[in-house]
């Protein structure tokens, strides 16, 4: 049985309301208060059967810990965390050409919450998140997602490296991104089936994932500054395959 | 006289070495380390005439206050955060044609910081934030902007929207973002001289901000997900600006 999850915030569980409704358990709000959104919040809740308990800014701190809540908090069992078995059957069921993004280990939940944020805005299919040397995704991934953790697919690989052999099996291009590669992101062609792969904060690519990839692109940066946060290299990326894909369609 | 500021960690004091050495006045570095990338800052440092303390992890760990040190702090007295008055000299010193961010209220530090990271990267010239409603440049921003706060052009206004008026009459043009805009980033020439306009986190552009805009434009979402973290979205815009720019170019 899956682990119930705590959603904190507006974002968080606004999404979660619009794509996965069926996976909140519960739903806790600020007893007593007239503020707009968390009326739309309830009412919602409400109209979709999901169970509404009134709480006080004690109860709902408690379950937020550190985090902000802005007077909500819901229970959540997220279907859409998937298993490294399960791949080939989400490759099966993706509309269109598939766009495809590996972290290979982003430690910190707040750039791995804005990178899945990023990837549910741009399209993208399935998250492949490094097991063992990436953030979980834990109350603070969820919440920096603002509700793309409870919506698209995420599969937690414990062999990366397996993984992408088994995309480049289907067909899927690996593109890693490094900061010392000769190709540019712009003078590539992205519009193939493909994943995206991306390294850590602080090293980049493994030298084994980077090995794996079909080819390596790098982000032009014009000043000192020698990389981009990951959440925003990520976003760069995403949207210029986007752009490429649809003016060429 | 202007104040001085702590630089924390390796990226912060490593590219302010690289763009911004003058205006360092001490280097504390972790006495008795073999670290080579702490070696290497301190052979720099030390080429460059600064003045060089080794220092204990606590006499570190107290500087840093609750930021990861990495071994290495530096003190630094900006010379590239500028006055409202500047902005023609600054404007007059433009190499090429002008590219400009206006953050109309950033608030989360690290947002800031990223999005100052990515302007750098992106090459352009000069940033302005607003001066009431944004994070300061604080040591947790400069640590997040890695550089780019030492670096570039930075003035904090206290009337965003007199520098907007004014940057019109110098023929800058201003492309506001919105989520609810018509015309799509992809679908709008960015080539001429430009001031990307952004909102804060919770609520985008102020409706005054948004009514001095030439333009505005939205960045296309193909999820639930209502936005992109302010630092991706700040990543999406610029580099599409660019690549539009050298293509025409």
């Amino acid at each position: 049985m899956k682990q119930t999850q705590t959603l904190i915030g507006f974002h968080a569980v606004s999404s979660a309301l619009k794509g996965a409704s069926a996976d909140i358990e519960w739903l806790r709000v600020l007893a007593n208060s007239n503020n707009k959104r968390l009326r739309e919040i309830e009412s919602r809740a409400s109209g979709a059967g999901i169970k509404i308990i009134k709480s006080s800014p004690a109860e709902l701190d408690q379950l937020a810990g550190q985090q902000r809540h802005q007077g909500v908090v819901a229970g959540f069992r997220g279907s859409n965390l998937a298993t490294e078995g399960q791949l080939d059957t989400i490759l099966d069921n993706i509309d269109g050409t598939p766009l495809i993004l590996l972290l290979d280990g982003v430690q910190d939940p707040h750039n791995l919450g804005a990178c899945l944020r990023t990837a549910e805005a741009a399209g993208v299919h399935l998250v492949i998140i490094c097991k063992d040397r990436s953030a979980g995704i834990t109350p603070v991934v969820r919440r920096a997602a603002s509700g793309a953790a409870e919506t698209m697919p995420i599969i937690q690989a414990t062999n990366l490296a397996r993984m992408m052999r088994e995309l480049k099996q289907r067909g899927v291009w690996l593109a890693g991104t490094s900061e010392t590669a000769t190709d540019e992101l712009y003078a590539t062609d992205l519009t193939g089936p493909l994943a995206l792969v991306m390294g850590s904060e602080g090293s980049g690519l493994r030298r084994l994932t980077a090995e794996i990839c079909d080819y390596l692109v790098s982000i032009p940066m014009a000043g000192q500054v020698e990389s981009l946060n990951v959440s925003v290299a990520t976003g760069v990326c995403l949207y210029e395959i986007n752009r490429q894909r649809s003016t060429k369609a």
